[in-house]
C-alpha cells in the first residue's frame, strides 16, 4: 500500500494584511516572498486601493507558514513607509495583522505557539514592536484587534515609549517607519450575507440587532443591516463556528424575516469556508442523529489511506 | 512545491455482495483476496447470517479495483456452493452482485467499461455466466437488479440454456455451483431514514407514497413506511443524488408530516455518503447563490496542491 499518499500533516492558514493596496509591484514582492518558502501555498490575494491595503491567504506546515510570514513582514518593512501611507482602513504597521488559523490536524495551541515564536523573532531580528492578539493575547484588553489598533500608527509613535499600557509583547519601545505588527491566533472566520425580499434596510438592521452578540444575540456573531444591489442585506461574520454554527442563526433570520412579512431571497458566502462548517449545516437541517464524519466517504478514505502510509511532506 | 502530494487519480468504489454470511472464514478469505491487490483499500465489510450474505466496500484505481473484484469472484466460486446455500436474500450466484461506482475523477463511462471488461474476464476465465445491469445493462429489461435476479439460482439453472431471454452477456449457457454473477455500474446510493414523532406506521407509509418514484413522487427515490424502535420511519434510498438531491425530499417530508400533525423527530444515514451530497444539502438550506466548491477550503487546497504536483500513485 506504499503508493498511497495523504495529507496528514498539521496545516495552518495565515491571512496577513499589509498596508499597501496601490503599488501592485510592492504587493507582488510580498506575495513572492511568501511563495518562495518551500512548504507553503498562496491560495489567493487581493488589494483594495481605497483601503490602501492587501490581504494574502496562504497555508502550509507550521514551520513553513511561520517562515513565510517572517519573510513577508521583512519584505513589507523594507518597501512600505507608514509616514507616507494613507488609506481608509485603520492600521499600525506595514504588516498590520498576521492571524494564524488552525486547519486539519492543527490546534489553536499550535497557532498560539506560532504567534509567540514569530512575534519574538520579528521583535528581535527586525526591531519591529509586536502585539499579540485574540487567542494569543497576553492581556484581556488585547484580545480585540480593534482595541490594539486604537489611535493607529500616528498615535502609537509617541505613546509606545511613554504609556506602559502600550508596551509591545516583543520588540523595542519605539516605532520605525514599518510601524508595529499585530500577530495572533484565531478561529476560521466565515463571512456570510443574507439578502431579503425587501429594499427596506430597517428590516435588515432590526434582524442584525436580534442575532448579533453585541446586542444580546448569538455569541461569536457580528452582524450589520445594509442595502446592497437594491436589497436589504444582513451581513455577518461568524468568528467561532464550533460555538455558534450557521444553521440556528439562519433559522432565526428566517423567523424574524417572516415576522416582518419578508423572506430570505438568497445568501452568499464571501471567501473560503471549512468543509466541516457546511457538513454541520447539512446535519442540522437533516436532523441527523448519531452522524459521524467517518460516514463521509472522502474522510473515511483519507483515514484508511493514512493508516497505510504517511508519506506527506517526507 | 514538489513535496506536496494529492489524490488526483481516478477512484472507483466497488461494493460486491457474496452469498455467505455465516462461515466467517469464507468471508475473510474473500476480503483477503481483495485486500491483497495493490492499489485497493477495503473500507469495511459486514455479514448477515439471516440473509446468509456479506457486503464488502472497497475503493481503488480502475485497474486495481477490477483485478480485486476478479480475485474475489474467483475465491467465492471456490468456497461457496449455491446448491448448499440458503438465506432470506434472493441471489443468483456465489458472488451475486458487483456494482462499480464512480468516485473522484472517474465517470459513469469508466464504470461501464470496467463492468464489461470484468464481465468478459469472469465469463472467459472462470466460466461463470455474467449479466450486466443498471448503467452497464445491454437490454432495458436488465437495468433493474431485481428483474435480473427473478427466479434466483434454482430457476436459472434450467432456464439459462433454454430461454433466450436469460442468455448471459458473457460466459457459458450453463450454471456451475457458483451460479451466475451480476456486474454493473451505478451512481452512489444514499440510504437515509427519517423518524417521525408518531408510532403510527400509516403516516410513514402515506409519506413514502408521496415521495417515491414508483407512485409518482421524486425520480430516483425509493421509499417505504416502517415501524422502527417504536417510531414511524420513512426509509429511503436515493439512487441518483445528482438528479434528485436530498433537500427537496426532506422539505416535502416535513410538509407532509405537518399536514398529518406530526414532525420529523430525527434522521439517520446508513453507511457512507459523498461529501458533495452533504454540501448540496447545506447549499440548498442556506439558499446559497453563486456558490462554488472552490470556496471550500479543502477543495481549493487540493486543487492548488494538484497544480503543483501530481505524484499520487506514481
Amino acid at each position: 500500500m506504499s503508493k498511497w499518499h495523504r495529507m496528514k500533516q498539521k496545516l495552518i492558514e495565515c491571512i496577513p494584511n499589509f498596508s499597501e493596496g496601490r503599488r501592485l509591484e510592492v504587493v507582488e514582492a510580498i506575495v513572492n516572498a511568501i511563495q518562495d518558502v518551500v512548504g507553503v501555498l498562496v491560495l489567493n490575494y487581493s488589494s483594495d486601493p481605497d483601503h490602501n491595503r492587501s490581504v494574502v491567504t496562504f497555508v502550509g506546515t507550521p514551520e513553513a507558514v511561520s517562515e513565510a510570514a517572517f519573510e513577508a513582514i521583512r519584505t513589507a518593512s523594507k518597501l512600505i513607509d507608514l509616514d507616507e501611507h494613507q488609506g481608509t482602513h485603520p492600521r499600525l504597521g506595514a504588516t498590520d495583522v498576521v492571524p494564524f488559523v488552525p486547519l486539519s490536524g492543527a490546534t489553536m495551541d499550535d497557532c498560539v505557539a506560532l504567534a509567540q515564536q514569530l512575534g519574538k523573532r520579528v521583535g528581535d531580528e527586525l526591531s519591529i514592536p509586536v502585539y499579540l492578539y485574540e487567542e494569543a493575547a497576553t492581556r484581556p484588553d488585547r484580545r480585540l484587534l480593534e482595541q490594539v489598533r486604537l489611535g493607529q500608527y500616528e498615535t502609537l509613535k509617541s505613546s509606545i515609549a511613554t504609556d506602559p499600557e502600550r508596551s509591545p509583547d516583543y520588540g523595542p519601545l519605539k516605532l520605525g517607519k514599518a510601524g508595529a505588527t499585530i500577530i495572533g491566533a484565531r478561529h476560521p472566520l466565515v463571512a456570510f450575507n443574507v439578502y431579503l425580499t425587501t429594499d427596506d434596510i430597517k428590516v435588515a438592521q432590526k434582524i442584525a440587532r436580534v442575532i448579533r452578540a453585541s446586542s444580546g444575540g448569538f455569541p461569536y456573531v457580528k452582524a450589520l443591516g445594509m442595502l446592497v444591489d437594491g436589497r436589504a442585506q444582513v451581513s455577518m461574520n461568524f468568528t467561532n463556528t464550533s460555538e455558534t454554527p450557521l444553521a440556528p442563526v439562519i433559522e432565526s433570520i428566517r423567523r424574524e424575516a417572516a415576522q416582518e412579512g419578508v423572506a430570505i431571497h438568497h445568501s452568499e458566502l464571501i471567501g473560503l469556508i471549512s468543509n466541516s462548517v457546511l457538513v454541520d449545516v447539512a446535519s442540522a437541517y437533516l436532523q441527523l442523529e448519531a452522524f459521524s464524519s467517518e460516514q463521509i466517504l472522502e474522510y473515511k478514505l483519507s483515514r484508511v489511506l493514512g493508516e497505510n502510509d504517511n508519506h506527506f511532506l517526507e
